[in-house]
């Protein structure tokens, strides 16, 4: 694509970088901002900046935080005995907007994978021990992906936090709400029978 | 969606204003940003905003450019002599993309649309007739888009033409390459075969 400027030519190969964005998009958006006022889209540049500048992350569950603590663990509100354990922030954001949970967190930071290179000490398990250890947490719920990888995961963490008097669960795994029988996969559908539970159960869950 | 930052919820609705962005996705862009080193979203930032700042208009065609003169308007290899009318930048870089023409081009910034109140006075048409005054343009090509306010402006723009020894012509309509003739609109069609070439002619356009 030849580009009639330089400056444009450089916008457009930085929005071309972001993921999903091909270079027809990111003109698109460069001259969408051309139309903008200076103000505007100096505020658009400055707000991205000062994000990834001035961005912490919490020093109790490790999820995104404008300062010291993230606004989930500084709020007396939520239920500090109940941890639940996610792999990334998106997982954070994903549960939250349920509003169906009122404990807390901890961000993981990936899961144990042997392919990539991923072990328990790249992960944040030391912070969660810890935490488990205080006597204050009484069930850790395990909101990690049921994948290989993840499921090796929750049975090492598991193993780890036995010495701990705290409640281990981990979050449904069955047919998706609104799936269908015929096109979900043999797993779950063969785990889905055998943890099947009483229909009272999955009213209470819907409430 | 709740975010557990201030900075992230910032930087999501700023994404989120760009035309095609929805919050999810600004979310996800967001996200990649927080993976990138500091500098590499600081030259994103500063790039965007450099970009607003310092364009220019080419003053001879409007073209965006990073000076006084477009880098087209300013080689000397090009026909200066054929001056192609297009109505956005968008044009300039769609054509220039075909490899296909050599000229210069002239940007109208829009069309004449009375319910959109836009009259001949909002475009660049006096700089266009100063042009075409000089006398060493010989050809004016009309790539203007066949709507009816395309279709009116060319009309317009051809009267005014009408008093320079200039060959007024238009980009050439009919069925496009790869289209069906059963999906083509009848006006098109008709049109079409009303102003049939020889097949040579379509040859020749291909090569």
């Amino acid at each position: 694509m030849n580009l009639p400027s330089q400056l444009i030519t450089d916008a457009v190969e930085e929005f071309a970088k972001l993921p999903g964005i091909g270079r027809k998009t990111a003109l698109r958006l460069v001259l969408h901002l051309l139309n903008q006022d200076k103000e505007a889209v100096a505020t658009f540049g400055e707000k991205i900046i000062k994000m990834r500048n001035e961005i912490r992350f919490c020093q109790t569950c490790h999820n995104l935080s404008d300062g010291d603590q993230c606004s989930i663990c500084a709020n007396p509100a939520r239920d500090h005995q109940t941890i639940c354990i996610i792999e990334n922030i998106r997982d954070v954001i994903a549960i939250e907007n349920t509003n169906q949970f009122n404990g807390v967190y901890h961000v993981l930071g990936g899961v144990i994978s042997p392919i990539e290179g991923i072990g328990p000490e790249d992960l944040h398990i030391d912070s969660l021990l810890k935490r488990a250890s205080g006597g204050d947490v009484k069930e850790v719920i395990m909101g990690i992906s049921p994948t290989i990888e993840g499921d090796t995961t929750i049975y090492y963490l598991s193993r780890k936090l036995d010495e701990f008097p705290v409640k281990i669960t981990t979050i449904a795994r069955g047919i998706a709400f609104g799936g269908e029988l015929e096109y979900t996969d043999e797993l779950t559908l063969a785990r889905s029978i055998a943890t099947r539970l009483p229909y009272d159960a999955h009213v209470a869950n819907k409430e």
